[in-house]
């Protein structure tokens, strides 16, 4: 493993949006990272970011960052690396510049979660997938492309993971019901949400039932074979803030108890690896025994949004086991989980400061 | 068929709650009923209804309800039959009570309703389970009970019967996002739900578990041989005024595809028993095409609450199909429900007024 | 006072915005009006209406109006008179095109409404006002445009008609608590209001400042003379879908106390030129005895939303009298208030039917 | 000033109440303060407190506090200062018996507020008002109470004192909007609030009307004289987790320009005897210049809860100046304001460990 001598220098692409803002606050007094450039469409370039951006969160912009001029999204950009907001219709072309430019792109859109070479990552799950970077065409100029799935992907992948590797699943039903800050900003008009339910999120559905079989995934060589798993999703928008909490039921292929659920749930253990990164949570899952717990308003925080919630766990009535599960969808299901996939990155040796040597870790 | 020379007339039990009071708004100038008794506990008993009841709905006390005054509840108020608003804590002593005393009891708590002589009724589903009524053991006094589902079942089942008619129903998952309202009032503290989900409603998923195998059974003799179906729900509690909206997938017996699962949607009639009765919707069920509808706050109150919704049915990746289904709780799965139950027991004969004769209508 | 021997055709300018669908829903099965053109920006013309518009009503696009095709908004519309619903951006222009086209323009839009010689009109309030209207330059071809006023504006002056009349007002403290149906579609993004408060509508402090004085000036000659009164507004969104409540406070020009406020506007009469308009309420103000009414939710659709409630009217501390109001702001404060106008003027005779003779009322 | 050689003992009275509860919170680690007792009724005595509580925070209870035996609320609990969440019915009495019994009471209870012997406490408002404990009738025994204000006047007369100071007011309307903690758990029922506002909070108006006089009072003696100002306040209700906000204009006694007003707030200083007590923010008092801000849910939580906002400051066109004034209701408003209230007290001696030197800061 290993470590930096110097901060490295971050862009953040569509600093302007939520996604983007979200960054900024992540990334305000990062140990490893500081944000040396931000970059959004031509309507913003040359403001100050104060002034270009529309700022959502309750926390102020930080100081250093309010005062920096935004600068147009385009290779060139005074960084060493790129994390991506920017909204899919422009992320394919230029997030692929700047791979090909020599930038190693962390990206949170996801125009490249499903190209072959490109590991769709989450550092508890599957963080040898990273391996992959060596094969992607963009290498030898020095870049690469990293991604994080899907919102709502990822707290169900977080309690897939042991379920899988102790029993093996053979089918998941789920249900979500997905906060309106996972549309971004200005995202859902109000007059849709306010006290109403709206059973369909464009493309969600789709993205549930591939992403979870990429991460779950083996690293064969220059590709992932999927795992072989029959996902019906359902995917529902509710008026809640940050959180989204899904109703899920397993058809395992070695029958267990809720209680063998619970205790593999329970015993998971965060990779080496990844322990210690400065934006991993202190507990990657935490299981409830709470009947009526995990609640999205009061749950989603936990672990600074980077912790994963389970409750509910019982046997289901038509498949085998049933339970809730709820994430940070702002944070550990986006700008929070590209964060901590560019901190294994730096581990693994990915990233380093251009002239920067970089040492192998105790 | 039955008709009616005179109105009936109707008392209340638990008049100053949740329910009663939506009993009080929909027996407002109903053509065939007249409010002639409100019953409530000793605490509002001798007060004028206004003063008794916290009125929590946005039209009016009516007039005349509003100067009656509330009595205690128990046998001896001056009406031919009672709807039944009471919590689970008393209805069961009460309703039996009313019930031995000769009197019709049209209730909406859940004591009764998987008793073998008393029907769970949504006249139309299984109109024909009112023949339970004349093996009920109160029925020598002239008494009965009949009771209306849990407000969560009424929309599912609703969408079930035509589609159990046509494929066969092997196995069902449906998880629920209910409206505040279907918990009475005070019922959910504006802290708990306010920007939140909370995954579990007590007592909830039992119900949904066993209700629609009632529902859906075949009457012989004095019983209903309840459906064979593998039911799994999970219910969540939403920040939605009223409707409660349900994802569904199903595991039919004879495949079918979702072309074919709508066309049975849409070709379900009422039986001839129920059209024309006072509270029938013009459509009992409606089917939407538009991809994001049915929802919660714009489509509960179709058919004046008495309609269900049922939206996006589409193939399911792990059972046959699936799609979402949306119902007003406290109309058709409560108050509304009741109402309609008893306009089929005045059609069907089994309710008359005292020393009124009932002619056969054409 | 004049009728209607055949209905009017009416164009609706901005048909697919929000308030446009307000006065599609509003004026479907109108006794005096029929919809005969829909008209909106070039990007929707030639669409049928129902593939236009995002309909965000609950209620479903009327059938008639779902196939009409969507014109382009400029004169030559097959119709006799247009609601405007159309933004402020573009209303100046296209609403005097269409009065200096031979058009009535009733509009719902900001841009003319204290132009000198365009009647602010609220039929209960100042009737008197569409004498305005011979002086306007647009008349000498046929047309003219009458306005409604702000939707925070209306409640205001509705209560304080009466008291204007009785006492004489000399200063006014208000502030509002605005419903999200009042920006429009899509309005207020959902992550800016859900669970807060935005103390800050853009504009509307400074409407509410001066529309009231036109609204209850003096019509002399060719224009109003305002009232003479200081008025100070405040003004917040809240997370409340339809409704305006304002909390008033009152410098009065003759000391009255509160029940005698309450008298004088339990005593207000509707003028009689506006009794028996189809779109005026039974009741064009409520007074609630009730501590806690008027509330936004319960009670803005009272009088199908044309009805302003009145309630808590009691002394106040630094002024002489304090009270809170509430009205609908998108029927009464918006497109019901513009249907009533256009109601108003078909009674005076300002508006007829082309080549149709017009006779006086009884 | 005073400081401490050991951490005080604390009880909580009402510690399973909704107060309770935050007090429990943000003891938690305090650096003086070390909660020993837990006190609520009987039916909670004898139990766990994590059994007895309904914890509706979304941080988890303290593990030490979670196992604590909850004891009954009277003298005898073995602490040396007890923090009062309790009910009024039943705070009178037992906030007196705990006084005479010797313990000093620091009360969010509404009881005692107005007692002329009680302090009523903000300490960057009103630090010497403590001097009023040496005549309270309990101090003989050793015992003292000293309350906080209304969680509705905290934010007001934070934002007053410095303009008082600056320019004298004559004369205060207030139109609150606030938030539903401030009700306590369960406190609104959620079917009354959502989508709702509510223009009615009993008795709150009439506390608005008189605390913030103490508060900005003269301290003379035994008692505080009364500052001079009528104040009209009209609270509502609004569907916001946590903040009440403010619409404030003032008549001031000295005329100032809105910029001269913002001036005088900017320029607050904290008393020393306030700077770096542990509860104490940064900033007293934040005063933003974007047009939009404070928003409830945005900006409550500044300085940790306990810093009061102000914005939107300008001319009145009725009084002189207006603007808009942001606090959060249950931490500087009740709990967090309350151990605030105890910091002052240390500092200033009154509060020490029984058997415990106390000695003189630098």
């Amino acid at each position: 493993m290993k470590t930096l001598d110097a901060p490295l220098r971050v862009g953040i692409l569509g600093a302007t949006g939520a996604v983007g803002q979200k960054f900024v606050e992540l990334l305000d007094r990062h140990p490893w990272f500081t944000i040396t450039a931000l970059a959004a469409s031509s309507r913003s370039a040359g403001k100050p970011y104060a002034e270009a951006v529309n700022w959502i969160s309750s926390s102020p912009i930080p100081d250093a960052v309010a005062r920096m001029e935004v600068l147009e999204a385009s290779p060139g950009l005074p960084c060493d690396l790129v994390f991506s907001g920017l909204d899919a219709a422009v992320a394919g072309d230029l997030e692929r510049a700047f791979a090909e430019a020599g930038y190693a792109v962390i990206s949170n859109a996801k125009n490249y979660r499903m190209h072959d070479q490109v590991p769709l990552l989450i550092p508890e799950i599957n963080p040898d997938h990273t391996a992959l970077i060596d094969h992607q065409p963009w290498r030898s100029r020095g870049g690469f492309i990293v991604t994080n799935p899907n919102c709502a992907t990822v707290g169900l992948v977080g309690a897939l993971r042991p379920i899988e590797d102790a029993f093996g699943i053979e089918a998941i039903q789920v249900t979500t019901m997905q906060a309106i800050s996972g549309a971004g900003y200005p995202g859902v008009a109000s007059l849709d949400i306010l006290g109403n339910v709206i059973p369909y999120i464009g493309g969600e559905e789709e993205k549930l039932a591939v992403e979870p079989l990429k991460l779950l995934g083996t690293c064969v060589g220059d590709h992932i074979a999927p795992a072989s798993i029959r996902i019906s999703a359902q995917c529902n928008r509710v008026p809640v803030l940050d959180g989204h909490l899904e109703c899920v039921s397993l058809k395992l292929r070695k029958k267990a108890s809720a209680g063998e659920v619970v205790a593999a749930l329970r015993g998971f253990e965060t990779p080496a690896s990844v322990q210690g990164l400065p934006s991993a949570p202190d507990a990657f899952l935490h299981v409830f025994d709470e009947v009526n717990y995990p609640q999205s308003r009061r749950h989603a925080h936990l672990g600074r949004g980077m912790t994963i919630s389970v409750g509910r766990v019982r046997p289901c009535e038509v498949l085998d086991v049933k339970f809730v599960v709820l994430s940070h969808n702002t944070i550990r299901g986006a700008a929070g989980g590209a964060v901590l996939n560019a901190e294994l990155l730096v581990r693994q040796g990915y990233l380093q400061p251009a002239g920067v040597r970089v040492e192998a870790a105790a």
